[in-house]
């Protein structure tokens, strides 16, 4: 994205709700399995004092990262030290202000925050699809943390670019609490909140209830209430502090 | 699954036609980007004679077979000479009759089935996001796969329970097209390819027009018409012809 267009960010991240829905939907059509979470749990050979999930989550990742996946701003690793990407690739022009893309990292809290909502997202206890689970979880939690990126560093570009001088008097001041009053817009969260429950609702309302396990759309809508966006503005506050000034400050 | 339901096989299929068209429209919203596609283009060191998704998909199953993937009947790899599963994998019990799952292994149909689709479900040209187009079309392609592997095996062994002496002819007799007969229902198929139109329209309702692409349904029905569903009966006739037999032949 070469300018910050507020419309066309929503936008987007109104696009990626239903790969986050469709993520999560199809993992829980598993159960819990809470053995592919336990370090030490692994049964991977060579990597038996991990969980399975971590395990599958660093293998996936130093994958991605040979074909250059984290050279994309939005794309940020749960893992570090991991392979440089073998490939050329071609970063498109973007309109961000970050030296460092790692500066706006949140995926610890991210994993933490799916991991807690898996015992509501899917019928508690075993059954044994450990592998399948885990390929599941590592394609949401990245679905998960695109959106939560995205949204914290195109959003804050935007914002800041609408009202620089208020937001650089807040940086400077390193007043947190006041970056997180101006990000914050209570009807515009209420809104996706409605519209999270919405499609989660449609999403199931046809679907084989003899096959596919149904899913509350509260659980969707409370994981964005008490995580995505909070995590979103975390990492839009996060970016503002590390943002290059245009000018000197001070 | 113990004991081949056809009921149950049917529904479980039917399941499988939402993952496939999410992954579809989800591959949809880049271009066509042939370059990917192309051997000696993939522009990843080591691997420069191969292309992109050849890479990936090498790369990728790689990864899955260390997690136990292939150990399987329905997930079959593209790929030869992967290394072994460095997992113990609790495979379930099945009721499935042959001694070689690889038996019935149409995954290079299924990717050039896959290519010839893309120019038709993608906007031509380049958006150079080779990268997101590779990842995306790896994770359709083993959604396809799936779908006719599992068909082909489970819906073989229950049709084969259901009238074994006739099958059983045709098997000793080598009797392809006699097979084929006995195993086609085009009520059935039409169905089928109704339920695909309705569902491609129904998921594609209230998207946002603007940030996603719209993709025509007859496209993804003609990919079932022309690719899916024969592949399917094709892996039936094989599963028939490397069954072992209930009782000696002739």
């Amino acid at each position: 994205m070469k300018t910050p267009d507020l419309d066309l960010i929503a936008s987007v991240l109104e696009g990626l709700e239903e790969t986050i829905i469709y993520k999560l939907l199809d993992r829980a059509q598993f159960r819990v399995n809470r053995r592919a979470y336990t370090p030490g749990e692994s049964d991977f050979t060579g990597e038996e004092r991990f969980s399975l999930f971590d395990v599958r989550l660093r293998y996936q990742e130093e994958l991605d990262a040979k074909f250059g996946r984290f050279m994309v701003p939005e794309e940020r690793p749960f893992n570090t030290g991991l392979p440089h990407s073998a490939r050329r690739v071609h970063a498109p022009e973007n309109c961000l202000r970050i030296d460092e893309y790692d500066s706006v990292n949140l995926t610890g809290e991210i994993t933490q925050a799916y991991l807690d909502v898996l015992p509501l997202l899917c019928e508690d206890g075993d059954d044994f699809q450990y592998g399948s689970s885990t390929e599941h979880d590592v394609i949401a939690v990245q679905a998960i943390s695109r959106r939560i990126h995205f949204g914290a560093m195109y959003v804050a570009e935007s914002k800041y670019r609408s009202n620089s001088t208020a937001y650089d008097r807040a940086v400077v001041a390193g007043d947190t609490a006041e970056l997180e009053r101006m990000l914050t817009r209570p009807e515009v969260e209420e809104r996706i909140y409605e519209r999270i429950v919405s499609k989660v609702e449609y999403l199931q309302a046809r679907i084989n209830r003899t096959v596919r396990r149904v899913v509350d759309p509260l659980i969707v809508r409370d994981m964005y209430r008490n995580s995505i966006i909070p995590l979103t503005k975390r990492g839009e506050i996060l970016y503002l502090l590390s943002r290059r000034s245009d000018r000197p400050r001070g």
